[in-house]
């Protein structure tokens, strides 16, 4: 099986009329998308990259995770947004968020903040330990990562000298120009390639999510598999197997009903950063001209203990989608207890995945009947393939979505205004214009 | 300073003449809180619990902090929802995320989900390494720290004998009754109390959170006297000095305005278990009878490169809330570089908290700009008594808050709903007249 998707619990809220409704206009946006006639259409490399990927650098990509492995304790991965997300999240999910404390190679994202005491902190984290950096940045410019950047790579070069610094350097990054290019020319650092149509939020499967998943570990063959599965699944038109259009459908019917919020969960505790992933990913294609359905996530059952009282009972704003595994990576029985102090002998005897499923089921029904529709994600496991799927399925129906919604899913143009406000009150060269005018709006604050 | 509130960010969204309409309800709703007749009063132990806490308890939680940091490598702090966010928040935002990486003793949070693999690697984490366990829970039956303590009891006794195993688990429960009470008096673990008239998402300053916090190595007394400080001084009836009792008008006024969501923010990295804590904290209290700002969270500038696109230009649902420490922890001015190829040079000389300062204002800027009223609270730096005062500001302001709503903030009647559920599916006695039906309508489902 692929990603399979579960329309029964959207309580009436969705009807299969409802659907058959849409159909046509589904059917038009996948046509758009495959004949790159859409909005944004520059951006569409994400489409066929499981099987168009180049080769060469994927070896490379591999090379370069076993020299990391094999001549390093600590990565530091320095990128922000885009540049970090995906590759972070594959590593917790499939690593856990406990990979640092079980793996002999640590990762530390950087540059994804402006912190004097995150960047203080992390170079602690490297005294005594070889330390390798991979820069993952299209322009080289954007101000956390070439910050973070200027401070590593001076750290790396007083440590180990110029030319082994450079050896310690990987560039992800355009292909052919921006400085970050440039530089990495100059001082011979590797490089791979941030693909011209592949935005930011893409881009996992591309170098900038491959090499710290590759030096992570995991089996980034795997992965790409698994999403060039489900790249040739997803092209019926059958919505029962063409499963990311169906949920885009679902996603658009439902905000169009008047649920403002899409709150995705999951039952896997190590499933946090690929919510962060999906936030990003949805969240900055669809927000655009006032519109979008705001993405938001938990994790069940940690949250039902924090967030489970206003979602069963608070404003009426959201639906919810469970991202569920069908195989649990690891299993076990529950024992029984000859004192039963915790009453728990009533499951002993039954295996943690079943007190899991249960869980489940039962919240789900219980929040359903709050009010609550709910959508299901099923994918097979926790592995690299099952993986590759997911990250394809979640980026198909992000395109899909937001081609329904009228919007281009593949730009960010309200990105940029806070970064001239910045640049502005900064004094960066060309941003004098306005520098006076946000200062007198913004005084009292700084 | 105590904690500062700049409202003259909300654009025109809600005006002084809004706050004047409100004074006399704020006053009304105070007066209830302060003489004890507001809805919920039996759990407002939390209101004067920095003047009233148990100075012999408090003791003996230094005591045993210092016996955990003396024979311990590791802690497991075993806890849900309450029992474990407010711990997990302080710690993190004081010590950072990555406290574990930088500090002697480990802690690790468990009990907080139904994931074998979690469970699996945690005991990983346990080998080789001495282990302490405080089992955090009122009851001693729900459902997610029993079994997750079931395991690390029974770990322990496997590693140390019974005797030493007693000597290494620290329970935090109800003082009298309840079963982990009964087995802790038995097994002679020292036992730390969970008070009667303080909710769970209310106990970070109780024992529940204390005891992990002063392990973790941080001054509990300063703490304290922070949320002391903080206590003595939002008494005032003048809205400029109590300024947890106007945040509550400006969130009211803001909801009853037609916001749905309030997104809590930070530019501190480390904030991002507090904006959990922050999460619960209104989320529970105020979410019910369909009402209630949903609260939502995201890290600055991390997320403007990822929610960011939303906030600016998507649908209009939110206002935002940015949490601001007036002193960084730590500084350092960016240095020039002479080939700048990442063209930074303009702020070379610039302390790392100008460029922060800068992207703050010009963040607050463009949102508001955007349609999104800010509000900013303003603490004096990241430090003990700092965050005692700051903790104390949101408890108080979510009273405040939810009742001005027209709820109970202290109760969570919503949560039982999956759990009644989950308990039939598992055929837990007490709950078969559910079973049958549940499963017929969560068929397929698992």
């Amino acid at each position: 099986m692929s990603v399979k998707l579960i329309t029964d619990y959207l309580d009436g809220f969705v009807t299969s009329d409802d659907f058959s409704s849409i159909t046509d206009d589904v059917s038009l946006v996948e046509g758009t998308l495959s004949t790159g006639t859409c909005e944004g259409s520059d951006y569409l490399g994400w489409l066929t990259l499981p099987r168009d990927y180049d080769k060469e650098e994927f070896d490379r990509i591999k090379a370069a995770a076993r020299k990391i492995r094999s001549d390093s304790d600590v990565l530091i991965v320095i990128g922000i947004g885009g540049s970090y997300l995906g590759a972070r999240a594959v590593i917790e999910l499939l690593g856990s968020r406990y990979y640092n404390d079980l793996s002999d190679l640590k990762i530390y994202f950087a540059g994804n903040n402006i912190s004097a005491s995150s960047i203080e902190r992390t170079l602690r984290m490297c005294e005594g330990k070889n330390v390798s950096v991979n820069v993952v940045s299209k322009s080289g410019t954007t101000l956390e990562p070439a910050l973070a950047f200027r401070i590593f790579k001076s750290y790396l070069e007083e440590r180990y000298g110029r030319e082994e610094a450079a050896k310690r350097i990987y560039a992800t990054t355009d292909r052919a120009k921006g400085s970050l290019k440039k530089l990495a020319d100059i001082e011979g650092y590797e490089c791979f390639v941030v693909p011209d149509d592949v935005g930011g939020r893409y881009s996992v499967l591309t170098a900038v999510g491959l090499l710290p998943i590759a030096a992570a570990g995991f089996n980034i063959d795997a992965l790409m598999t698994g999403a060039r599965d489900a790249m040739e699944a997803f092209t019926s038109k059958d919505l029962t197997v063409n499963t990311p259009a169906a949920y885009a459908a679902a996603r658009y019917l439902m905000y169009k009903k008047g649920k403002t919020v899409e709150l995705m969960s999951s039952y896997e505790p190590d499933f946090v950063m690929m919510c962060e992933w999906y936030k990003q990913l949805f969240g900055e294609s669809e927000g655009k001209q006032n519109k979008g359905l705001l993405p938001i996530s938990t994790i069940f059952t940690t949250d039902l203990h924090s967030m489970g009282q206003y979602i069963q009972d608070g404003s009426r704003l959201m639906f919810e989608t469970i991202v569920r595994f069908k195989k649990p990576v690891t299993d076990f029985v529950l024992q029984s207890d000859a004192d039963n102090f915790d009453g728990l002998n009533y499951i002993a005897g039954r295996k943690i995945s079943y007190v899991c499923d249960s869980a489940f089921a039962a919240t789900l029904a219980a929040h359903v009947e709050g009010g609550v529709p709910n959508l299901v994600i099923e994918a097979e496991t926790i592995d690299e393939h099952s993986l590759g799927e997911l990250i394809y399925f979640f980026e198909k129906a992000c395109a899909v979505s937001g081609l329904l919604l009228g919007v281009n899913p593949f730009n960010q143009p309200g990105v940029e205004f806070y970064k001239s406000n910045m640049f502005a009150l900064m004094e960066k060269p060309g941003y004098e214009k306005i520098t006076e005018m946000l200062r007198e709006k913004t005084k009292g604050l700084i």
